[in-house]
């Protein structure tokens, strides 16, 4: 949009009675700055996409690494003034170069930039997971609850209490960052995790829906246990109020969307079929998913819950089809932002073992490593009354710890009860489970091929397809 | 995307030890308040477009309207701090109501949610340009040029002549005043008639691709009218160097950017056809606009004539179908962003004539709204060597001024050149011309339709329809 004082900026700094409406004059050279970090965006997923779709690795995983390329890790283009630190941006830089930009101003663009941007990537994870519950079976997804519960339970509470002890009795940590790292090692990244199961079509399968609906589970139990741990970390005390007010939230939230959603999605396609404007399904839809996203927002669980749920629901209207068409291009196009932005805000500078700092970092890490693989890959051993079922694959599922894992580490570094070592240790952990999970996944899934036993599963995988 | 510090706000206030990340933990809340404006903007947008729909109006027109319900003239749910003055959003009050935002943080929420919502808006009128140029013909657009220019230069001169003229003769304004108001008077807001223009079908016609080529070059005389009477506000002189550079600049933009992306098309072409992961044609694409919209606005053009040009030049390609239906869901969402934004930019309280100190200003309006329309309508018989074309339809495609005279409006009001009156006047002109322009038209282009000599023209929108 050409706001009121758009064109401003074209006439330069020329206008010095313009001063007060400096913040304004300023949305072009936004607009701009925002254009080029979709390009370098774009053109990071796309390298790293088609580089590891032909090595047979799915392509999130070289949309993230292209995003590590293009982050705070290497060339600094995109990056995140968001510490107390600055930072230093190549892309501002060349905005400011050949966008007329002025030095004073830099900050202040930089900032809007990297907030916009912040917030596409936001919108793309809450499309993704709209894509997501679109694409997933409700019916199938309550059928398996019971397995997905014990299958995110058991990822939480085996990888804490292995971890957190762990770290006391080998490493002499402290109960309190030692309780804080086991709870990072809690975080399953259902972004990752469905995305690459998106990719290798085994979403529908059985295992998908499990590896799903435990995903979900996790990500409410996650949320739980950061704000256990965050107030044990201020206050050596647990809340225990606002641990039964999120529990309730979640419950109530999940359970109730689904309900009522049900119950009015014939109303919403009666609305629907009356209305003659362009994008009449796709708009209301994104209506429908915006306002659950709000409220899961506003009751403090993730906005991508309400995404989730508010697809899971049209998923069983006439018009999922169409709704399915139509949102694939806005996923093509605002999905690649999160995984990449994902990647940028990744600092892999802690993984360098030349370093001196990063040694005892490293070792801690080793340990948090095989705690945050066998500690989710178990889970898929608990799973009962399912004959013929992968077991190994829903365990990889749950490895990724992606953003959940980024959050716990940034909050942990905030909170100060973290050391530098053990800091640098969690975010090791995120990366090496963030990384080495799609490959594993699409391992896991094809021997499941060439398995008799998995016969049923493949079977599944076929009309998953066929669907 | 769950950000570093992403789920901090989910345990409230209750760390201080975070004050240092404050901004960053406002994140989950500038996301909510995005959302709640996207619903907000969707439901005007589909309210007012259906109402519309229903009375053979074009839908964008409802689109407008809704945007001006619900922005600073009515509702006050969509509004933008730009300005000096401090604005009250009720839409931030329901934030703060249900999702725990803290009053001291509301201002800052506030604006990080409007500067989102604003870029969403201008990334919204990037893709209706590079729609519309997929849409147009670039071979038609080169043949009809020469008319398309003098439609241009004719729309701009006798306005502007008509209204400095006009100001100072019969209302005794002084002449800088004067010459802006004139200026004001010039512009053509190209969204709007495209978007219209689409509607009816009637963009791929002659009259529709004359209009189109007449406000792409309307739009960068606008650039350079407005460069000129701001520097005139300022010093009372021209500084020639600046026109000189940005006339310069825009012929290059635009000849350069169409020469060398048909030579590098096919080049194009190749490359995404060697890719393999989900999008390649999409994400090329705006790959390739976003570059030549960064291009545009670097070169203090504006960001959607290089959208618009590669629209063009990605027409003659043989993914031009595909990407048509790729790019329609992101238009469909990003689009009425920028139409509900314009209206609610809008401020229609100086159309109340019970209001005294509106009347002097609706007086000179009545004036303005006439040399604006009848300036605009004449330049359709300029058009020399097309028998049997519409030329009612092709003046009255070059009406609307919308958010091009909102900035003409926006920088007087800014430069203090302008009384209140004068000011009050250009916007009335604006919202009036870009209020009647869509349903007026409609009703010129389905005259048409029974006028045996509009028959040439009837086949061609006929042939554009079954495109």
């Amino acid at each position: 949009m050409i706001d009121l004082t758009g064109v401003l900026s074209g006439i330069g700094s020329s206008l010095p009675v313009l001063a007060e409406v400096n913040e304004a004059e300023l949305g072009p050279l936004v607009l701009a700055s925002v254009l080029l970090s979709l390009i370098v965006i774009y053109l990071a997923a796309k390298l790293g996409g088609e580089l590891c779709a032909r090595v047979n690795l799915p392509s999130v995983l070289g949309e993230l690494v292209g995003g590590v390329v293009v982050g705070v890790s290497a060339l600094n283009l995109i990056v995140f003034p968001e510490g107390a630190e600055p930072v230093h941006s190549f892309l501002m830089d060349f905005v400011q170069l050949t966008a007329n930009l002025e030095p004073d101003a830099l900050l202040t663009v930089f900032k809007s930039q990297s907030e916009v941007v912040s917030i596409l990537a936001e919108i793309g994870v809450i499309i993704l997971l709209f894509e997501i519950g679109l694409e997933s079976d409700l019916k199938e997804l309550i059928r398996v609850g019971p397995q997905a519960a014990v299958v995110a339970i058991v990822g939480v509470v085996v990888p804490f209490v292995a971890g957190t002890v762990g770290l006391i009795a080998f490493f002499g940590v402290e109960t309190i960052p030692a309780v804080f790292a086991g709870a990072a090692l809690t975080a399953t990244s259902i972004g990752i995790t469905a995305k690459v199961l998106a990719e290798l079509q085994t979403l529908s399968s059985r295992e998908g829906q499990i590896i799903i609906g435990a995903a979900v589970l996790d990500d409410v139990l996650g949320i739980i246990v950061l704000a256990v741990v965050a107030s044990l970390a201020k206050t050596g005390e647990i809340e225990i109020t606002n641990v039964i007010f999120l529990i309730i939230g979640a419950a109530v939230f999940l359970v109730g969307s689904i309900l009522l959603g049900r119950l009015l999605s014939p109303l919403f396609v009666g609305l629907v079929d009356q209305m003659q404007t362009r994008g009449q399904v796709l708009i209301s839809s994104l209506v429908f998913a915006f306002v659950l996203s709000y409220i899961a927002a506003a009751i403090q669980l993730e906005a991508i819950l309400g995404a989730f749920a508010a697809g899971l629901i049209l998923a069983e209207t006439t018009k999922r089809k169409e709704l399915e068409e139509q949102i694939s291009p806005i996923a093509d196009m605002l999905v690649p932002v999160f995984f990449v932005t994902v990647g940028a805000h990744t600092d892999i500078s802690v993984l360098n073992p030349l370093n001196p700092a990063n040694r005892e970092g490293l070792v801690i890490a080793s340990f948090l490593v095989i705690v945050a693989i066998i500690g989710k890959v178990i889970t898929g051993f608990t799973v009962f009354g399912q004959e013929g079922i992968n077991r190994l694959a829903i365990g990889v599922g749950m490895i990724p710890r992606g953003e959940v894992g980024l959050v716990f580490a940034g909050v942990g570094a905030a909170s100060g009860v973290l050391s530098e070592s053990l800091d640098a240790a969690i975010i090791v952990m995120v990366i090496f489970t963030t990384f080495v999970a799609p490959p594993l996944l699409r391992v896991v899934f094809e021997n499941d091929d060439n398995d008799p036993s998995g016969a049923e599963a493949t079977q599944e995988m076929a009309e998953a397809t066929a669907d």
